[in-house]
């Protein structure tokens, strides 16, 4: 069990990378960094619109930002995408909680027949 | 490249999982099914909030649901846990075309000096 507030920033993760501009981007920025004018170009939306979408996936942590000139670069965050990758494990993980207890279950019934 | 509606598709799978209820539902389905009416106990939500949150959870094939009496019951998918981990693969791999260009580069002048 986690704390709301934690469930509050896995859900940020998630978000960042529920929308199809955001994937579009994330997907420029597996060949590497990226000006934001290239991503510009690449998406046909305005600088504000790039803007809210970088303010997103920077704070979910899997894009990082570098200032250089007057543009900013982008690039995957390997970091990031790891904590994304093991919170998602971690979410669609079986627990054999139950399957542990029939286990004992079943040893306390063999041990009763010997 | 894909099209805008893979993109649309895909950003689906990661808004299901971009809010903090629809994440204490997944973690209470990890331990196995559970009723709708064990879930609305325990995220103390109401009925049409369960729905609407299951709805979005099922549309992202993340998580299967039954009809059983009067009450619907929900559990994992496992193909559908093992589809969003493999987009998000997918999507954070680093890809190398910019190296294995280098990697030519280097050959063609490898043969050059030979």
């Amino acid at each position: 069990m986690s704390t709301r507030n934690q469930y509050e920033r896995n859900a940020k993760v998630f978000k960042a990378l529920g929308d199809s501009n955001r994937l579009m981007i994330i997907e420029m920025l597996q060949s590497g960094e990226r000006c934001a004018c290239e991503i510009l170009e690449g998406l046909h939306i305005g600088q504000s619109t790039l803007s809210h979408h970088m303010k997103i996936l920077i704070e979910s942590g899997i894009v990082a930002g570098r200032p250089e000139g007057k543009w900013m670069y982008y690039s995957l965050s390997q970091e990031g995408c790891e904590a994304a990758k093991n919170l998602l494990d971690d979410l669609t993980r079986i627990k054999d909680n139950g399957n542990r207890v029939e286990n004992k279950c079943e040893l306390s019934l063999h041990s009763l027949r010997t």
